[in-house]
């Protein structure tokens, strides 16, 4: 183990280990107890026999099961499917289910851990960036009904979570970048030093060079366990992880989950929160143009010439969760590191912010704010 | 409202109120709220528009649905169905899911409000006797697996419980009597007293007077209350609430869910578990006695004449969600109001504890301790 975090919630509290090997970061007692391993098609087949391995040697007794990627598998019924695969493995009380995997691997395994007997204990293994810095931290679980995404889950703390960050190097490159957007995110909402640290170093982010990889997963974990250790269920503070996520959801809802990965639609949901930021919240122009900058240099989308129209944006907005009545709510920057939670903005704003977007599509340069760089 | 009893919980505490109609009971605020009143085919034609009246009045919209009758509405499905009607009815984070009915009303609709959203209130209008005394306090939500009851659940502690007392007024005589059981247990578990006092006005009881129910209520909801308060996730006393449930569930799950009503197998466990105690926890005779007769005078079954083999009985003991290792625990009393849980009891006391249940059948008189009184 290189790095530990420590998440503080009362009697719910754990740590983050952070680390190159399974080894390494895996440490929980298991002398007598089962534990059911979940990972997807692509990470169940490279990493269960590894951890299994390491749980083996931490005594416990092992069964695992591949779900199909992606987030189709969010579902009820896989997890009716998954209660079954506990059972038949014998996991009792003392049982352990752990995540082998991403986002939505994560959730999903989450949430029939926190629904099982009434809640067995949770071990996360995220294996992609966007799990290492966001979803595995906070205890956030769920599955999608047809109607929407996370509609249906819980609150529930893993005991300890266990980065590998050797799992990084075989992550396809467009996911990696996705994971990127959250991290450039933590920089503008809670730490402009860790935002600068970014800008000059984002050669080595893209690269994954080890030199910079702990540090920088390190601290956004630091970042989001302070977020979520003030606010664990989400009464107020919390809603600031949403940074770019109101135009975010509703992209993918009007795109179709696929079209844009998660961190691609916040990194564009990000730029777009910059440009009411100014409008609105004096975030100045030169701060919210460093964060396009910086998002175009990971290799994410800002201003895509994709992008879907307003109305269509719009109207899914006034069914967000944290809509009230209809009104769509934001998170606004004030400053790097700096930003307010829950604000509505006029609708005008919200409309000619989006054209502003849009007006970059078919510019040979695609250029920020007019190419005026 | 005639009473009220708090439950300790932190930030998860709340009232039970008890009193003669829905009015005196219902207290929350639901002004721009959406509420879910979920009953079932029997309670929700009696009692939904009473209590939809009473929480339109305190400024919640309300949708209701029915669902059918019995322990086989506890699904996956059927929790699936809920989420959608949910949606249908609008409801939000600030959303309210309201039980009106019996224990399996209130498992189910308790586990809804867990989820939906990852939470969200949940009020409880108990409609039975052993849903006011035990099911309804306490947190516990869940529903059933192919392979078990309540093997999937939260804990997840309701906003209010609401007693309208006159609601047993048309509850069937043999579902109150199984209610009665429950009482009778708060008695040997924890309040010699009580015990005492159900004793003396049995007669009362049985007639559901009005003059002993609002007591008896209280009481009980006190008594679990206390217990709760002190272990909510049931780490450890908490268990002395299962005083005679390893027989009962073993029953039920052998006999068949229906053959015997929840009480009236925990009435015959009570005295399974009665003389196991004498046997090793040095239980008074004349105390397990005096609580074989009060079941009887509330016309529980005490030593029924279609008990199943003890083969059959034991090896559904050893997959109890409680057993350690296929080897079954049991709470035993050492005397009236004072038990000890955890307790793994010597096969052959086991054995032989069942044969004198099961010596009884056939005897002229079925009277307790081989008619020895």
């Amino acid at each position: 183990m290189d790095h530990s975090v420590h998440v503080g919630l009362g009697d719910r509290s754990y740590d983050i280990l952070i680390g190159q090997s399974f080894e390494s970061v895996l440490r929980l007692n298991g002398v007598g107890r089962k534990a059911l391993l979940v990972g997807d098609s692509n990470t169940g087949p490279r990493y269960h026999a590894l951890v299994r391995a390491v749980l083996e040697d931490c005594g416990f007794g092992c069964d695992a099961v591949v779900v199909p990627a992606g987030e189709a598998t969010k579902s009820l019924e896989q997890v009716a499917a998954l209660y079954e695969q506990a059972m038949e493995a014998g996991l009792d009380r003392r049982g352990l289910v752990v995540a082998v995997g991403g986002g939505v691997v994560g959730d999903l395994a989450g949430f029939v851990a926190a629904s099982y007997l009434r809640g067995v204990d949770y071990l996360q293994v995220p294996t992609s960036l966007l799990a290492m810095v966001d979803s595995s931290v906070g205890g956030k679980t769920g599955v999608n009904l047809r109607r929407g995404k996370n509609l249906v889950g819980a609150f529930h703390q893993p005991v300890q979570v266990a980065v590998n960050l050797a799992t990084l190097d075989s992550l396809p490159i467009r996911e990696y970048r996705s994971g990127l957007a959250e991290v450039v995110k933590y920089g503008v909402i809670a730490d402009a030093d860790f935002f600068d640290a970014l800008d000059e170093q984002v050669a080595g982010v893209v690269a994954r060079s080890e030199a910079v990889l702990p540090f920088v997963v390190k601290r956004c974990c630091e970042l989001k366990a302070a977020v979520v250790g003030e606010d664990e269920r989400e009464g107020g503070r919390r809603a600031i992880l949403n940074y770019g996520h109101t135009l975010a959801h509703a992209l993918e809802t009007v795109a179709g989950y696929g079209h844009w990965l998660h961190g691609e639609a916040v990194s564009i949901g990000m730029v777009y929160a910059g440009l009411v930021s100014v409008e609105c919240s004096g975030f100045p122009l030169e701060s919210a143009q460093r964060v396009e900058r910086l998002l175009a240099a990971c290799g994410l989308p800002t201003r895509p010439d994709d992008l879907p129209s307003w109305e269509s944006v719009r109207e899914v907005m006034a069914s967000d969760k944290k809509a009230k009545g209809g009104v769509p709510t934001f998170v606004l920057a004030s400053a790097l590191g700096s930003v307010s939670h829950g604000v509505e903005v006029p609708e005008g704003v919200l409309a000619s912010a989006y054209q502003q977007l849009r007006n970059a599509q078919g510019s040979s340069t695609g250029a920020p704010y007019g190419g005026g760089q």
